[in-house]
């Protein structure tokens, strides 16, 4: 594939974060009615101003940058004895070992892990199976390390029997000889949770047909009440290649840190330190002192994070239910994914009238699958008054821009 | 080409920060002599307890964390006011003027901003023009993202005629093809600073065959008293498409950061980011914030630091000189690259011996050119008596396996 056509296939014009570089000019003449004041709220990612970062972190990062050299030049996997506490907390959440010397690297981010992951697994013509929608990335990384996409659709709308992918169409695309299979669960940005019975027939059919598997976990440990979470890399019938990823850039608000892990198969963690020595050489030395917080914060920390976090959800799924909205119910995470109706502007349009009109930013839907055009993907890991009154603002929008 | 064949091309067994993950043991049998005792050295990286971080770093990070979600979700191509502050700064050094909004970029340490400037230049089949001896990852990085290589070889040795790139055999290059010419400037590994005829003829030459130039000029700051140093993107036969990478993880020792940053042609900047945005997001968010002590140290910082760094450089070597070795004078950097003779092992295990019996960790000079085998490299910035003793014992460990 040409770079031209490569680079087409990543443009980030709508990515959630670059909202800032778009002149909203254009947008006046097609506005209706007046400014919608209120409290700006950006939807495109947490606030971590709401949502502080966990206790502890600012002072690990001191003491690492206090602790000098050894800090900062850490191997390109990351600091020894981070991983070996990290492979200790990690194997216990997803009940299976890790072991520290080979399968875990630290990475810049969730996303540093994704790619080192996608480019360890994926070449010219490797057929990749993608569920949609999806994290935006993993559509990028695919299609940009020349990989023969194998979408996959999930069911996520309330009351789908077995919420999940569609596994008859998991095993269709796995048969014709998908040799990588990545996805979120929960999922991004649906807040969908993949029952157990699911979790194991991926984990079957994965083995079965050879199937190396990305599963991306970002969000497992904010999980609402009621729900479970079933670890993949934890099922009995997991195969050997499964690389899982997470990181405290969410529920624990550290992006501003940039930590990512991935852990499983030493072959794929080996490729992947390979290839992380050419891309960044590693996470920010001192900036992986703040892992020593991770699963390691204080009592009741997350307890209280989810609580709050659900109260938020439920006002949001209210307002937007109340307006006669679709909208999933998160089983875990900080994404809503509500369908918005047919509107007198394009979808993408109203997305931009939202933010200059309304001071609300949200991620437009077509980022996720090319068919969810019609929805928005909001994070309400933010201020829970400024939230609700900005989703109120968003209903406001849609009923003015009714046709 | 295959992935297999890929991740060959980029294996870091020999990489500097990877010595913790080889096993010594099968050099026993080898070792001639005793141990020789001293303080370990090494000489794979700089020492930033040595020479600590820029003074203020620490408060400037602590003050973007502080700072909250605006410093922790940055464009991803950094934080714009931080963007433009540094346009600025290097606009001065390098004579010539950087739109912030269009033309520059922050990346997770230069290695980041080499990583993103190739993948957006070089594909499949991409003729790459390379210097040798040059940073390892040049190499590894163009031939990872299928580049064909077109090696041009540079005299590096004290009173060769024009030290630089041989011209001739780089017009020829450019004449069969080149579309990227990519080197460092001060050299890694030999500090070999590039005359201004040089660099205006490399200028010119580009111009001619219009190819794209990527030069990493990491060491340009630390220039030693006599040398002057001329940017090529301020050559007034400079072409458009030119990126430089700078950073200040050497010179300002805040490797441990991860910070660098890469300007230049519009277009290959715009590409930068949007690979950016699948590989990593963007630079930790709170270390983008230590940049705001860059280029804006206190009076006499960086003539100190330069004072110290060439004391050690000269007793480097009148070490090895006095020892009969070659090695040329580094004009700029913190790196020296000696030749060693003949030995009763081959070099790679010599190096491992050093490591070994004499506490000293070099890399090997096979990651610097196919050629360059018999040579070492050295990062100097060191404590200065630790690193006089330790070029000692390399000298001596020498005389002892001499055949």
């Amino acid at each position: 594939m040409e770079l031209d056509e490569k680079f087409q296939a990543i443009q980030a014009e709508n990515a959630p974060g670059q909202e800032a570089r778009k002149s909203a000019d254009s947008l006046d003449s097609l506005m209706l009615g007046p400014m919608l004041d209120g409290t700006p709220v950006d939807f495109s990612h947490g606030d971590v101003d709401a949502f502080a970062p966990t206790p502890g972190a600012l002072e690990a990062w001191q003491s690492g940058f206090q602790s000098g050299g050894e800090q900062a030049y850490t191997e390109y996997r990351g600091d020894a004895s981070i991983r070996e506490m990290l492979a200790g907390k990690l194997a216990e959440f997803t009940g299976r070992e890790i072991h520290s010397d080979s399968e875990l690297i630290i990475t810049p981010g969730t996303q540093g892990a994704l790619f080192l992951a996608y480019a360890s697994t994926i070449g010219a013509g490797t057929k990749t199976a993608i569920m949609e929608p999806d994290y935006f990335a993993n559509r990028k990384l695919a299609k940009f390390l020349g990989g023969e996409m194998a979408p996959v659709p999930l069911r996520y709308q309330d009351g789908t029997a077995g919420r999940g992918p569609d596994l008859s169409k998991l095993k269709a695309v796995f048969k014709k000889g998908v040799e990588v299979f990545a996805f979120s669960n929960p999922n991004n940005p649906t807040g969908v949770v993949f029952p157990r019975s699911t979790i194991d027939e991926i984990a079957e059919l994965a083995s079965q047909y050879n199937v190396t598997v990305i599963v991306d976990q970002l969000y497992s440990r904010l999980l609402y009440s009621g729900e479970e979470f079933c670890h993949l890399r934890g099922s009995h019938k997991a195969p050997d290649n499964v690389i899982t990823i997470m990181g405290p850039s969410k529920t624990e608000s550290l992006s501003g840190f940039r930590l990512g892990v991935a852990f499983g198969s030493a072959a794929i963690i080996d490729r992947m330190e390979r290839l992380q020595a050419i891309v960044s050489l590693r996470a920010a030395g001192y900036s992986q002192a703040a892992m020593r917080t991770w699963f390691n914060e204080p009592d009741g920390w997350l307890g209280q994070r989810i609580v709050e976090h659900e109260a938020i959800r439920d006002d949001l799924l209210n307002v937007f239910r109340d307006a006669g909205l679709t909208v999933a119910t998160p089983q875990a995470g900080s994404y809503l994914f509500p369908e918005l109706p047919a509107l007198a502007v394009d979808h993408l349009t109203f997305v931009g009238l939202l933010r200059r009109q309304a001071n609300v930013t949200v991620t437009p839907g077509t980022e996720f699958a090319p068919h969810t055009g019609s929805s928005i993907r909001l994070n309400f890991s933010q201020d829970h008054a400024s939230a609700v009154a900005a989703a109120q603002r968003i209903v406001t929008m849609v009923e003015r821009y009714k046709p």
